[in-house]
């Protein structure tokens, strides 16, 4: 097991990471006083919810559980008043521990639910699937969904913990797999040429489960995220930059409906959008360009963005909560690890990368 | 004008209190960078809106406006869910200031708002209660209600400023009035005998809306609650005092639905119920349960519950936020002016509590 420490003063929490430390009572057991629920899905409460449990009990805790529906869907209001009902029946108070197992829709729903439960409780991420291991896990960002767009209702809210189980990886669908490996590539592309260059050599292993490379992807991104979060946990400078591809990402998630692509799919295709931007602005060499757009091609992930009508591009990309006064602001890269916030991009160059994404 | 500070660090904020302040600029101008929302009820909106928003675009902000209907009813998530997307179609980013315009119960809803809407946005408070200015403005607890009770899905997010316009209680019904002194009344009891003293020798001043007695009032509570909330932002242990009433007086509201008790009513019956159960558990003389009781009757507010059956009042009771461990704790008082949270009160002395509430 390796322990980072995401540095937050008073609020600073561990990230655990190895194999089978899902079951370890003495990771539970620090951050319990009482009574505990684990919020999960219905395709993770099969396989891991029992051996969650065991070592809540284990650890002494009253222990009740909320097994919500699967996918991105469920970010949405009422699922949370479920959840919500369900802990008030259970009588769980503010001194209940929230653990969130699943993924990044179970980690955001059940984080949002921690923060906002009788005025927010502590919570613990177990994140089971590879984009919450080397991402949303990480940082505190919770959130469910509204009709307009991805995460606007939400809250920074910081876990005590992350337990990340390599070992859960196992029973990732391939699919899930590729996806999570979209937001690798991008703290690569984004923060750390050297990383960038460490999954161009490995990506055929990561996608074989090579538990080894597994384990330092998810390590270096989650060493990149809290050094980043740590300096600006809300978002107001450097962490923007961790939501390189989201822009794009986010316009095609909502435009499509939440579900056809994947939270990952979109983000990679976001990021070819971003990294065609880039070059349209003269910010970034065509040879780095294709050197991200072809570990991308690599790791099975999308290119191309699906077609949408150019006006609602715009719309969807006006709403982006980077926007500041008004005015768009989008996360650009000067080189492969070298991202930049830029505001003021010409109109002409977005228009241009939308009618070039769909191509 | 005067000025006191909520001191929190960095999230300290001033509290303006004086005559004629909701129109003045310069209250506002300090926390506006490019635009603002102000929320408000369909009451409140005729008699201040267009002042407010005078004040803001005076400063040079774009501003939208939200109006709610009025009452405890619109502290929903159908509410909210309406507030957010009112914000969406005015494309305010996370710059924009949200103004809550009206009482607590725009307060509790239009800070929540601010507390969740794309991960938290700053928020002014303009309350036009007595109850708002003495209490439920200051401290940054915001929420929601649930079916099963009050303001179980909330933030702690603080304003900030308070700007508190004595002027505007002229148009406060007078039930309201007498609502609003009930959390006078209660910090008074709860925290301050000089305040109590002064407050048996001024009531009849306060009902008969006397400016000056109105200003002292409003002042001395937010000095009393700024202190407290300087302590304990979280309520983890002094600030439960400021609930001397609260657990009874929130059992009454929810059972009764939210809208025949007003929550300055509940709390008014609910200290009664708190002192007489101080009483019974020996921890209060007589003659100050009858001081605190006769001036609650002076003030025109209720001293006895409505008729609940007594297996409803303890489940109520048990979903009070401040029970720890599964175990109800109760603000009770030792002396006028002397609040203690209080655990293992034996239930004999809360069921003769509740038996004799409603004679």
């Amino acid at each position: 097991m390796e322990s980072l420490s995401v540095a937050l003063g008073s609020r600073s929490y561990p990230i655990h990471i190895g194999i089978g430390l899902i079951g370890e009572r003495a990771l539970y057991a620090p951050h319990l006083r009482g009574s505990a629920a684990v919020i999960t899905n219905e395709v993770v409460a099969p396989l891991y919810l029992a051996r969650v449990r065991a070592a809540l009990e284990g650890s002494g805790a009253r222990v009740a559980e909320v097994v919500v529906e699967d996918g991105e869907q469920s970010k949405a209001w009422g699922t949370l008043d479920r959840v919500i009902d369900a802990l008030l029946a259970a009588r769980l108070g503010r001194d209940t521990l929230i653990v969130a197992l699943g993924g990044g829709v179970t980690g955001d729903l059940a984080g949002f639910a921690a923060a906002v439960y009788q005025r927010g409780v502590a919570f613990i991420q177990v994140p089971t699937t590879l984009l919450a291991q080397v991402d949303s896990s990480v940082g505190g960002k919770t959130a469910i969904n509204h009709a307009r767009g991805k995460n606007l209702i939400g809250a920074f809210h910081q876990p005590s913990a992350v337990i990340s189980d390599v070992a859960t990886l196992d029973t990732l669908p391939d699919r899930e797999l590729r996806a999570g490996l979209a937001e690798v590539i991008k703290h690569g592309a984004a923060l750390d040429a050297p990383f960038f260059d460490w999954l161009e050599r490995n990506v055929e292993k990561i996608l074989a489960r090579d538990r080894g490379a597994l384990a330092y992807a998810v390590r270096r991104s989650c060493e990149l995220k809290a050094a980043i979060v740590a300096q600006d946990e809300r978002e107001s400078g450097v962490r923007a930059l961790l939501n390189l591809g989201h822009t794009f990402g986010h316009a095609i998630e909502t435009a499509t409906g939440f579900g056809p692509w994947l939270h990952g799919e979109a983000v990679a295709a976001g990021m070819v959008m971003a990294v065609q931007l880039s070059s349209r602005a003269g910010m970034l060499t065509a040879r780095d360009a294709q050197r991200i757009e072809a570990l991308v091609e690599r790791a099975g992930l999308p290119t191309r963005a699906p077609k949408l009508a150019p006006e609602r591009w715009r719309e969807l990309i006006a709403l982006d909560k980077k926007s500041a006064g008004g005015r768009v602001r989008f996360v650009l890269l000067e080189g492969v690890g070298r991202a930049k916030l830029k505001a003021g991009i010409d109109e002409r160059w977005v228009d241009e990368t939308i009618a070039a994404a769909v191509q």
